[in-house]
């Protein structure tokens, strides 16, 4: 019998890590919830003409396809046999979820005349892509997409933001806010003379804190700006001062260009909004260089970095406008954010920052020393559990030691044990197993001792 | 453009479905959290030759198969085109879950030496079947599984059922019990003199309920049992009394057949630790036709039924002793059970058991009468949400009707209004959506009012 495998680039979570991404995604979900956010989620499965041409040619060749059931062959013909890519449309239909953007927007469109707008949805659900594993790379991870559709109110994107800091807070991440607009670098490329190399212009400057300054002006000598517009371009790279200053500036630089004073006033208007929260604490920087997948977006732009870690971004999106017009519905505008929950983890496991103990470990477990002792904690073990206290008995009566160890390697801790003696006297020892300590208690006391622990 | 449809048996899940959906989930994980079982979660994806020939040929063509990557044609022959079969062997290597079972168990056997036994864990995750869809039977659906292996001991079986009580209290849902053993079934098949015959034996008491008793004998007449078998067979499915008086006239009529009398014996174990549970309240009844995917069950069976719905089982599950063999690692026993999510929320729909507040509804609007009104409200609504209370701004501000009939569609009981006069007075009015009743509060005082309400 061959040994079993997975395939590659997928991953089993054991329990110890479930308990973390757990702790994530449930502290996430909270968050949303707060905010009014409502979850929804969509088959794993969808149409392959809902699919496909969403994510380019590239993308195309990144979805899992799935085999038609039944005798697929039945009805091909030879010609269709002779290419992977003529007998893939004939062969299947359907192919796994990519992301949760092109589903969303299917749903919206399918649904436009129940849904009650403005529309606040989060979803968190798997995606496939077809990529070559590598470290930090797979073929199966979770996505977890928050956005609100139906509204250009900028209270949304400042709502975004605090909960953003809500949601960090909770985790304990520190983290650095960038923002940007869409309009203002719109209104950038059009001020130094090249409106039609605005997609150039943002890949180049985007790359300013991987590359730094002259490699960005290289390459954007490299893609034909030349040195007028790159003289007009480096003072608003090299704007100083706090995010009013900058705006400021940026205001008297672009006084006659429409779009990028249209986005400088969204700008204000965020920083002005946020002023009145008083839990939006995080630093929050104007990035002018921040573009992230820009044709996608058309007004505010959002990054989330840790500020401790050299993990790059692990929340970011943005506002767009034609969300559903890829499937004929014009005119949806949302803005929503994407938290990067497989980053969030490596994050916290860098720095630690995982709490030991969360609704799902196990914090008492109950020695078994044989069948009239099993008999009685059974009673006992109800009362914790009442109380809500996660709490297991040892199921056989084997070696105390092993039992113990059974504590130890599952990190519970607490260990109850009734003996004889116990028994006789009505009451428990409890062993605080972090520091040794041993205590017996009366069967009707144990329970607060361990309420107030816990 | 073609209107946008999702792949038939699949299915989209609203906001308001998923905080039902949800509620079933959240609730059953805790309780599987507070007796110790930990969440684990396998890939969408096994390879081939992990799930075929583990459901038999029917479970084989039902597996959705993922097409390789690529030019997937590229190393087969025109022998291997000339069948469906023959090519799907070649061009497709992965599939989709098919269920839990077999997923934990070539887990189990991949991590043999890092887990510790014995091994408590709970998997909810979609599987997916090829079957024709119809009424209530979905292409992707949940499974919900609860597991503890590496331990014989019945007091697994005990709390497992004590579990299932607390999860159905928890949901308000009224449930009998219904328990039986493999080892008494063959048992009896052994006593009336068809062991060989056990298969079909219990595949015809078991279905006692829904066709009958005369029908049942029909059945097993046509099997090939004899009047002598039958007559034999008779009195066994007739005890009449309570589950002790039926386990001691069963004792004696078992009484040199080895197998059914260790099997009475596991069944009174279980019985009698259960007097000690005292939250073990739901009726439970030995059921001697119970059956169940015999032949995957080697002690235990349980199965549990809506007390007040013609919905049929909504969890069963058993002991086996036999769960990684299938990937040569024998003697792995195990008892668990699976929880029918999709029917809890049936039934739970059919008797209007949902609770109308939830972690994921919203519990308070704030109108948006402006500007300056958005921002007074901004610290507000965080004070709120401060206190755990899901609460959303209106972001546009639009007409207040319009703000009024999304509260009421989205049933959120609480409205807070802050215009001119509020503003100036530093208070808010609370309006209770469900009685009407309008009040102005301090803008101090609002949140303890809500709290209260909470």
């Amino acid at each position: 019998m061959t040994k079993p495998s997975i395939p590659k680039g997928t991953r089993d979570f054991s329990p110890e890590t479930m308990i973390k991404r757990n702790y994530i995604f449930d502290t996430i979900k909270s968050i949303f919830n707060l905010y009014g956010y409502k979850p929804l989620e969509t088959p794993s499965m969808e149409n392959l003409s809902t699919l496909m041409g969403k994510y380019g040619d590239e993308g195309d060749k990144l979805l899992f396809k799935i085999l038609n059931s039944g005798d697929f062959l039945a009805s091909t013909t030879d010609e269709d046999k002779s290419s992977s890519i003529k007998l893939m449309h004939k062969i299947s239909e359907k192919g796994l979820r990519y992301d949760l953007t092109v589903p969303f927007a299917r749903y919206v469109t399918m649904y436009r005349n129940d849904i009650v707008f403005p529309f606040k949805r989060y979803q968190m659900q798997p995606v496939w892509r077809a990529d070559r594993p590598q470290k930090g790379r797979y073929r199966e991870f979770y996505q977890c997409d928050v956005d609100v559709i139906g509204t250009t109110s900028m209270l949304n994107e400042t709502e975004l933001i605090m909960m953003i800091n809500d949601v960090f807070k909770a985790l304990k991440i520190n983290i650095i806010i960038k923002l940007n607009n869409r309009k203002i670098l719109s209104g950038i490329a059009s001020f130094i003379g090249y409106s039609d190399k605005l997609t150039d212009i943002t890949v180049a400057i985007d790359k300013m804190d991987k590359i730094g300054y002259d490699n960005v002006i290289a390459e954007l000598r490299d893609k034909g700006i030349e040195d007028e517009g790159i003289n007009r371009l480096t003072p608003i790279l090299t704007l100083a001062g706090d995010n009013r200053t900058k705006l400021a500036s940026l205001k008297e630089i672009l006084k006659d260009n429409e779009e990028g004073l249209k986005g400088i006033e969204e700008t204000e208007a965020i920083f002005s909004l946020l002023e009145d929260c008083p839990n939006a604490t995080a630093p929050l920087e104007l990035d002018l260089t921040l573009a992230r997948g820009l044709n996608y977006y058309t007004g505010a732009i959002i990054e989330v970095k840790s500020a401790d870690t050299v993990i790059g971004s692990i929340c970011g999106g943005g506002r767009y406008d034609n969300l559903t017009s890829i499937f004929g519905l014009p005119d949806v505008s949302g803005v929503g954010v994407s938290f990067g929950a497989e980053r969030i983890y490596d994050v916290m496991n860098e720095l630690n920052l995982f709490p030991e103990k969360s609704t799902q470990t196990t914090q008492v477990l109950f020695v078994n020393l044989g069948d009239k002792e099993a008999r009685y904690c059974l009673p006992l073990i109800s009362k914790l559990r009442h109380e809500g206290i996660n709490s297991e008995l040892y199921p056989d009566s084997v070696k105390f030691r092993k039992q113990m160890e059974y504590a130890n390697k599952r990190g519970i801790p607490f260990v109850i044990i009734a003996g004889e003696d116990e028994i006789a006297k009505n009451c428990v020892s409890v062993k605080n197993m972090i520091n040794g300590n041993q205590n017996t208690v009366g069967k009707d006391e144990f329970v607060s001792l361990l309420t107030k622990n816990n």
